[in-house]
């Protein structure tokens, strides 16, 4: 027995699925939004009709925008010949957040994973190497997360990519900014480890 | 340094806004809703268009609901005499789920609080004298937080309420179900040793 009205707990059982929320905590989100009408519930009203009618894919990286190419591929600043390839749109905004690299990206939706059933055609792998042949890239930075599939798929991308002339890097493993030894796992230690460097 | 689009970000920032979210979960739950656009994003566009056009406040109750009167004030199975008065649609809600009820309820919207500048005007209470005097009403429900403002408000409708005929009660205070007295807070268990029963 809930006597919400049925628009509520539609709109509750939606925010329910966002990553974060769970049934409880929809709820109280909701009930926000109700609360505070003006503010809150139309302005997102509104922001979420917006981004559902306009954001798209971009046709060259996979990147989130809003036309055919994202504010990133479209803005000729950023270096042509450097492509930094990721799993996911959010490792995207996370490199762009540490604001460290001036190249573009490529997006490839996904890791390489036998258990998933996830091949090189389920990911954008193809349209990867016609970038690299076309765009004269110079070096394809691999930033996939540091798993077994993320590695897996790196290895898959640097067999491809071999013969055209693009540098294939890897990101550096080792011990994170801030972090203490104590709390860190066996792998990364050996890693930072084996790539230790000389102190200048 | 920020590159999604400027329609992502005003959506992050408002959805940082509810309860339980916050920036980076934000930005999480929105790179979710773009990824899943048929099953996540559009409906809960629609939704959120729908519930911000249709939900009002009952002008009985003050509960939420998408007619004049909610479907509680509207239900004529609900005994009318009995009137539960809960600070917020939040515990309307909680209570709802116990579903041990079935009288009609009234949303106060908050409680006194000198603090915070909340008095009786700003509160739902004139509306309550009149539905006790205009529907015949047996007894009041006083189901406000265990909180001193809840209390101190609590006493106010008890005052505001004498000589209408009218029974005012509270809820019972005690240990949780599932409760354990190693857990309880000293206050909870003098409450329920003052209000201890004889078993039968």
């Amino acid at each position: 027995m809930n006597r919400s009205p049925d628009e509520l707990e539609r709109l509750i059982e939606l925010m329910a699925r966002l990553p974060g929320l769970g049934p409880r905590s929809a709820r109280r989100a909701v009930l926000s939004m109700v609360k505070k009408r003006q503010t809150l519930l139309e302005p997102l009203a509104r922001a979420l009709t917006e981004v559902a009618g306009s954001v798209r894919e971009c046709v060259q990286c996979g990147n989130v925008g809003t036309a055919e190419l994202c504010a990133i591929c479209a803005d000729l600043r950023r270096d042509a010949g450097l492509i930094c390839v990721v799993e996911d749109v959010g490792d995207l905004w996370a490199l762009e957040r540490a604001a460290a690299f001036s190249g573009r990206y490529h997006v490839l939706g996904g890791v390489l994973s036998a258990l998933d059933g996830v091949g090189p055609e389920e990911l954008r792998l193809p349209r990867l190497a016609q970038r690299v042949a076309d765009e004269g890239v110079r070096e394809v930075i691999l930033a996939l997360n540091a798993t077994v599939e993320g590695q897996t798929t790196a290895h898959y991308i640097a067999d491809q990519l071999a013969g055209t002339g693009a540098k294939v890097t890897l990101l550096a493993q080792g011990v994170p900014v801030g972090g203490e030894l104590d709390y860190l796992d066996d792998g990364t230690i050996s890693a930072a480890l084996r790539a230790r460097k000389t102190l200048e």
